[in-house]
């Protein structure tokens, strides 16, 4: 292994944690991935990885190592000034930093303009800005035109992007195809300078609309969700195969993740599966907290493991500072933490706690198997309900992976540990006060509100 | 592979189909199953397995390749006169005319009396004779003494066994692995003369109460469930160690599967988990009816398999009764369909459709990933209700594992199918008379009640 490997990231959205083979789905869900199984063969597939609340505060939190309420960025906000400040120090910025060739294919969802990836880090895009819902527009019963048209972008180091073609459902299909040939394409030309590469591909699938690429519309005999997730599979293959091609395989961390779990919306019927968990987007319980996350990392991380220690889609970012001895600002609170003992199987994950914000609302706040909840969600398909609780719910996720048997009474107990990853965190915001969402500068008032309503 | 392998069948009781980690639990619930999910990479792994509505019905099912529903167990019947009647053509009935020596040693729940294990084909019985439930009685507040006063039975074959000890909290910890000493010590046996076996090891675990042996109360740090859990993991272990230390792995096919999905009582608090599935005892939906189940048999199942094709507990019985090329009576019907060519890997499981009854009420219809029910239960934990539907509730469970989106609407071409799969039933009810839960005889009224009440 080389010093100074290359970093394949991708990015799945709304894959639930029970939606590939590996963990448990795939024939199940009529919609084998093959690829993705043979992938956790060859790595460590996580059970118990954490990400936060939905697109944006997820991706925000992987790419700089802190937590969205931190970054202004807790929301999904949907056009309009939101996303990461220009002064984030990004994951990609930390690679360029160390001399690699950085590029981000597919969904960014973390603002427009001076927010764009080629503004935060990145060499090259090509991809869309927000999400993929604002394809439905042009397909609603009643739509009056006034659509937000969006785009798929292109653009170079040190400017925005420009839009290349709309983002529409003639083009929702094939995006992932195009997304993937372009970091194949990118990968091959960094391979070729001999120049070692961050390459971030945030798929748009299995995000709705499902509207089939040609090549798997029917293939799966389940219908279009089923089917995109064959494209997820081959997609993922095709970005494995071009390594193996190029003979980096061997000199390239790879990670495949989902942003944050399935949605429930009624319109949409079921999507992704949680697997044995409860809940979906938009609740703090571990369906939506607990994604699929594969690491795939020769000579450091050994074949075929499986481990339930809990992780943060946050601790890559510290995980790659140590691997590329980066020098980080010190004019910030992080919240990464460094993987790198836990990946090479020599020492426990580092992280026994973690703050669940929904919004700017903290929900919940996880602690071992445990989990004190501040606010309850429904969680019937297509109904949206959260109620405040009188009193707190702890569940123990590894006796009650659906979280449904309160505990608090016999553990309150928790109350104290909770008190103490609490406070740690508030004091931290005194010293580092947190950005309002898409703000530019520091507004405390943000910090104050964390058990406030959303 | 001998003509004539030897069988070991283990069940389990009310293990989930979220429990073994080969299934996705183990770990997750901090009880790893090392011994079980190596079975697994031996074997076939099926995640389309189906049993009866409970702990009675499924042993009548396994042991009779016919509903419980003909056999007259279709419930769960607690003491008194029920069980299996003595002239149903057992499982071990089978072997032992074919020349093997058979023995079940465990949880009976088939009837007492004339209906013990010893009167129905086992030449050999240690185990209880009803369900580890009354264990309770004794350590009851407000306890009366009108215990049910629970023992553990021995027996040879052709009288009724007699108990030799009483089962209860202190006994209750212990009875698995006493279960495993005689199972082992009896297959050295066989094994020892060259007789062929049938060996059919139902274990008490994972049914409450969660009392854990000594050796592994506390070894999980998640409570006595998960203790038991690892229990569980160990015994099927020893039993498969002792067919290795015979020398006749290669020449045995082992059954690993559990009876019916986990409780949920409001006393138990979390118990097994259905794993991706909703639902738990008691209702119709696949966190009851799919179990796991594992098949190894040398020779004949490819090691590493993983199959989602429908299953049913009812289904060993046809496949034995060719392999032994049995004569089966002809004076009454089967539902057991031989899956002798799809354990081999030569052709598709024989199976697509399935009645799911609760007690006498046929509560829904399998059709391939489809599902009809004709009732709807609460799934909150530890309550038990339920309700008539105005129209029945279709659900495609590959789309949908959690039974949330009724898409009746858009598929009524499933009401065909049900009428279909529910008039052959009948048809088969008018030719051979079900029999009364209990009875020894035919009792036309059971089968004219399909649809009615429980």
């Amino acid at each position: 292994m080389p010093s100074r490997p290359n970093v394949l990231f991708i990015l799945l959205d709304n894959v639930g944690y029970g939606d590939p083979g590996c963990y448990g789905g795939g024939e199940l869900r009529m919609a084998p991935t093959p690829r993705i199984d043979a992938l956790a063969g060859q790595g460590l597939r996580l059970t118990n990885f954490n990400v936060e609340a939905e697109c944006t505060p997820t991706r925000a939190a992987i790419l700089t190592g802190r937590m969205p309420i931190r970054t202004g960025c807790h929301h999904a906000a949907h056009g309009g000034h939101y996303g990461l400040a220009p002064w984030e120090y990004t994951m990609p910025q930390m690679f360029k930093d160390a001399g690699y060739a950085t590029a981000c294919f597919g969904k960014w969802h973390l603002g427009p303009g001076n927010r764009h990836p080629t503004m935060l880090g990145f060499d090259a895009w090509y991809g869309i800005q927000d999400s993929s819902d604002p394809v439905y527009d042009a397909m609603t019963v009643g739509h009056d035109g006034v659509s937000r048209e969006p785009k798929i972008w292109e653009g170079v180091g040190g400017a925005p992007g420009t839009p290349v073609a709309d983002y529409d459902q003639h083009t929702r299909p094939l995006i992932d195809e195009w997304v993937t040939a372009r970091a194949v394409e990118w990968m091959r030309v960094q391979a070729a300078a001999d120049t070692p590469f961050f390459c971030y591909v945030p798929f748009t699938r299995v995000h709705h609309p499902a509207l089939p690429h040609p090549d798997f519309a029917g293939r799966s005999g389940n219908g279009a969700y089923a089917d995109t997730m064959l494209e997820v599979d081959h997609r993922t293959g095709q970005l494995l195969d071009v390594l193996d091609e190029l003979e980096v395989g061997d000199d390239t961390i790879v990670v495949w993740a989902s942003d944050n779990g399935p949605p429930s919306h009624g319109t949409l019927g079921p999507q992704g599966d949680p697997g044995p968990f409860r809940g979906c987007l938009g609740t703090a319980y571990e369906g939506q907290l607990r994604v699929p996350c594969i690491v795939r990392w020769p000579g450091q991380v050994q074949a075929g493991r499986v481990s339930n220690e809990m992780v943060s889609c946050m601790d890559f970012y510290a995980t790659w500072a140590n691997l590329l001895a980066a020098t980080l600002p010190d004019d910030r609170a992080y919240d990464s933490l460094d993987l790198t003992d836990f990946l090479a199987g020599s020492g426990p994950s580092p992280r026994s706690s973690l703050l669940c914000f929904i919004g700017q609302r903290l929900a919940a706040v996880k602690y071992q198997q445990f989990k004190m909840h501040f606010v309850e969600y429904g969680t019937e398909p297509g109904r949206r309900y959260k109620w405040d609780l009188a009193f707190p719910q702890v569940y123990n996720i590894a006796s009650d992976p659906k979280e449904e048997w309160d505990i608090l009474a016999t553990n309150l107990w928790m109350s104290k540990k909770v008190e103490e990853v609490v406070t740690a965190y508030v004091l931290s915001v005194f010293e580092h006060p947190n950005i309002a969402a898409g703000g530019d500068a520091p507004d405390p008032a943000v910090g104050a509100g964390i058990i406030g309503a959303r």
